[in-house]
């Protein structure tokens, strides 16, 4: 599964932030599938500010998607 | 929390802007819960160009997503 | 081949996610299309939270193209 | 103050791109607050070529948002 | 020349991908315009995860606008 | 100056190519006002392929926005 109930369309902006960090942690999950070595690089990158940067921007993509998708809860 | 108010409709760009960082700061504290962690980061990353750069760089493209959700203020 | 089927047009968000990282892969290939190649590299690559991070980003960026092409599936 | 006059309209493209470098530069500003930390890491930066392509890269994607705001100057 | 043909409108989505890849390879090379020194480059590139992964992000880039220009060939 | 004719509008996706490149050097020209050092820089910059890669993301990304002022040169 890479789409949480296979939808973009949330009912409001925390959902969708929430969508958006699922699908991030989903793609990486199909890339790197062992759970083992995922749990095994999370404190190395939980724990550099550069690496968390980084999660944030992907967040911020997909959220930017998944706001689309939602016309922006306007 | 990950939207302040739920909502990414904002009465102008300054305070556009300003949710957006809010956006991007939490999104830091879902995948580093730690406040301490967090804390303990921010020395060095606040002193590092690349790090700031980085960091403006999620801001922006979270700014990009609320100002098509307002119209742009126009 | 650079997209499967030749066409961005999915049932739904999770096809579309599967063709965001088939797309994102094949352009990978197109640039290093020695499968031994890409093959040494992966262990490296995918033992590495920078790596997939950056992985990801590229998907999300591919994805956004997709679901736009769709009209988020909504 | 985040972005300058509170507003991404402005006459024309040139203006435009000041803004962006502008809103850019405060952004850095909130995340660090300190004038001497600042001009300290400011030799290093502008002294790296690729820490010039990073800052380019945030005032890209900024230019777009207020670009878009402004129909492009059409 | 930066844009083979001088258009962004292609027959479908497996051109505008080729397109793509060969409009970052001409901006590439308009950067650094000698044959022998994007050659030279080439192996420790293409031997590279995270520089195949950043070549594949432009592209992904490149792509987003080629497919909007043609309307997601919809 | 920081827009060449202050305008994103350009007569052909080719010339628009061109005005990106522009738009992203003399944005590093606004940060790094110095030709000496830009200069210096240069070389090793030209033969590093990261730093390539992330020079043509830059002018990808400004070329996004002018191609949709242009309504992509349809």
């Amino acid at each position: 599964m890479l789409v949480p109930d296979n939808t973009l369309i949330t009912p409001d902006p925390e959902s969708g932030r929430e969508l958006a960090l699922k699908i991030a942690r989903l793609t990486i999950k199909a890339i790197q599938p062992s759970d083992d070595m995922r749990a095994a690089l999370r404190p190395g990158y939980a724990g550099n500010a550069d690496s968390l940067t980084a999660a944030a921007h992907v967040v911020a993509i997909e959220f930017a998607t998944i706001a689309a998708a939602n016309n922006y809860w306007r």
